[in-house]
């Protein structure tokens, strides 16, 4: 008997039709002779309503009681999908977090798990019950509600399944899988069968909206199997696992991109031991979270400082670096609001020099200027006009043959 | 420094500006030097809400996840109010009744608090904390959420009052007080300064709709002075103990009336022991609250049994009724719907037989016909056609001079 973790998130039961329809998928698993425990989102757009809600009360609502708040929304969709599988005659129970044993940091708002407490999940299970456990919240040793934060339900799912030795963590959403690019640019992106955690690490990171990079890195410390498949249809959907085969490291697995791109540059910054730490460290303190930074080479010791931040955060980033950069005898500041971001991603890329000499040469073939390039060891990225972000991600789909099969 | 616990209905905290209202009193409570634990129920129609979902799921829904989904509306309740609190510069917290230590049993839709572990709400407000606590709720051994079923808030507040040795318990609702009847029928009803607990209990059993009777059996048995006064204003309200004047025992406090009543005759039974039994334990068992009984004198051993239920469960009651009936060797059950009844309360009616004569005349003089009595020792109950309620309610006022000041 294999036990499975399954998550549906918020569009899986937006309401009592897709909650039914859940129920019997569950049921299915079940009957197939597992054990089965479901990690369950809020419904639709509750957490937004609920956050509006608090709007109505203060501006600036208390963090510990938003999450008081929030917790509502998987609280009541657990109880509607055990409602839902007993009326189908399936022994079900909810969990709440807290009943579920998840115990977290007292962050506030994104709360890291700590540990799980599975006492109550195993005796359920023993039970015979499927168990729905509230996604996205846990309780810190204080005894009190978090939630957390972004990505929190999928990172609930993969660490129940990591600390209940579970054959596989499912992850049922509104796409049906990991594809080698959006299928919404590119109509010939093809759905992967599997990819490896880190592969999947920067397709998340980098703008495919499947599965939250947080949940992956849990994965991937944990070597706990994932399937991204969709809710609403039973087509196979991707693997997330560490055991890729080795042949198909060694090539390009997907395009990501990225639309919520601004940049900086500090021009005319003195090239002097802690001008990087002087604005990079008042930037975090004001919880501006940077992605790429290039830093010219410099020439009579005078550089230009570049990096991207998402466009949300541009203003507060300007308003925060502007007295720095003047303070420290920089010339001006610039800011672009306009970007975006493309990448190619694929396993074996450091040690095939070739590839970005193939992404380079396939964008400039469009006649697309490259502003800032990043890589990593698995991913080149280059940060490009906003306008040009679909030609560039069908432009490299077509270069790197992501239409033909594995 | 006083210890005070309030509670707010779900009417007075129906929208954000409603519970910002109830903030602003909070706060005047605390300034006046108070420690202050609050007792909050779920926004306006919220429940009803929650189980509409649940009809959508299902027509029979399971009474555990029931409880877990209702829970959510005080849930949302109390974290916008401590937010309300909190963003007015107050120190406050909400608890969830798990998280107030509020032990029940496990009987799921009508849980009966066993216990109220008081730890965390005392280290709260050791902390200076206005402790905001869900109404309504509570946590069995097993770590269940369970809720308390109808006047559920009222007693969760009781309930703390009594623990925490509480000065008072203040109840604020849509209504000013205890009046001496229902004051849309009766316009020169008075609002009673206070009133004791006997008589209140008679009062709110007997249809007026201030306070459960449940939270006044839980005042009574620990000697909790309960305040009842409304949310919307500050009009004084009125104050229910056990030190009632004296002198004011000795006379009719207040009229209470119910439009819903129906009545059952078994016709024709057999006078034997067991009848009763035979009767009302399958009754009973179904889940029907049965009120006055009234048996006939029996005329050669021949005679007829009457009772009243709710007018929701006479359908339910006249399907368990008519087979036993028959099975008994009874001639014949009869029902009537439309009926309803008024109460005249007071202590000390007992012992002056007065009373009654004067309820009879009241209503003889308006040809209102009479179909069943009952007493208690400070209660005098007719059961009337329910079309002449308002004129008997009026006419009892009159005729016991309850619009004249104590």
């Amino acid at each position: 008997m294999a036990l499975i973790v399954q998550k549906y998130g918020g569009t899986s039961v937006a309401d009592a039709e897709k909650i039914k329809s859940v129920a019997r998928r569950i049921a299915r698993t079940k009957d197939a002779g597992n054990q089965v425990v479901v990690v369950v989102s809020a419904m639709g757009d509750t957490t937004d309503a609920l956050m509006s809600l608090a709007a109505t009360i203060t501006e600036h609502p208390d963090m510990r009681e938003i999450d008081v708040l929030l917790s509502t929304g998987e609280q009541q969709s657990m109880a509607l999908l055990a409602m839902a599988l007993k009326s189908m005659g399936y022994p079900a129970i909810s969990l709440s977090g807290a009943q579920a044993g998840i115990r977290t940091d007292a962050t506030y708002r994104r709360a890291r798990i700590k540990q799980i407490d599975l006492r109550r999940i195993v005796s359920e299970l023993e039970k015979g019950n499927i168990v729905i456990v509230a996604g996205f919240q846990g309780i810190s040793e204080g005894e009190d509600i978090t939630t957390l934060g972004r990505g929190g339900s999928d990172t609930t799912a993969v660490a129940l399944a990591a600390s209940l030795k579970a054959e596989e963590c499912q992850i049922y959403t509104d796409v049906e899988g990991v594809y080698t690019a959006d299928p919404r640019l590119v109509p010939e992106a093809r759905k992967l069968d599997e990819i490896g955690y880190d592969e999947m690490l920067e397709m998340a990171s980098y703008g495919a909206r499947v599965m939250h990079p947080r949940a992956v890195e849990v994965g991937e410390l944990f070597n706990v199997p994932v399937l991204v498949a969709s809710s609403f249809n039973d087509n196979p959907g991707t693997l997330i696992h560490g055991e890729v085969a080795m042949e198909a490291g060694n090539k390009v697995r997907g395009i990501a991109h990225d639309l919520d791109v601004a940049k900086i540059t500090v021009v005319g910054v003195p090239d002097r031991p802690g001008i990087a730490a002087a604005i990079f460290v008042p930037l975090a303190d004001a919880g501006i979270s940077i992605d790429t930074i290039v830093q010219n080479a410099s020439i009579e010791n005078i550089t230009d400082l570049t990096f991207t931040v998402a466009r949300s955060q541009l203003d507060g980033a300007m308003a925060v670096v502007e007295p720095i950069a003047r303070s420290i005898g920089a010339r001006e500041c610039v800011s672009d609001a306009r970007l975006g971001k493309v990448s190619i991603i694929g396993i074996g890329m450091q040690n095939a020099p070739g590839y970005a000499a193939r992404m380079f040469r396939a964008l400039s073939d469009k006649g697309i200027n490259i502003q800032l390039i990043s890589t990593s060891e698995i991913r080149i990225t280059c940060i490009i006009d906003e306008n040009r972000v679909k030609d560039a991600v069908r432009a490299l789909h077509r270069a790197f043959e992501l239409e033909t099969n594995d």
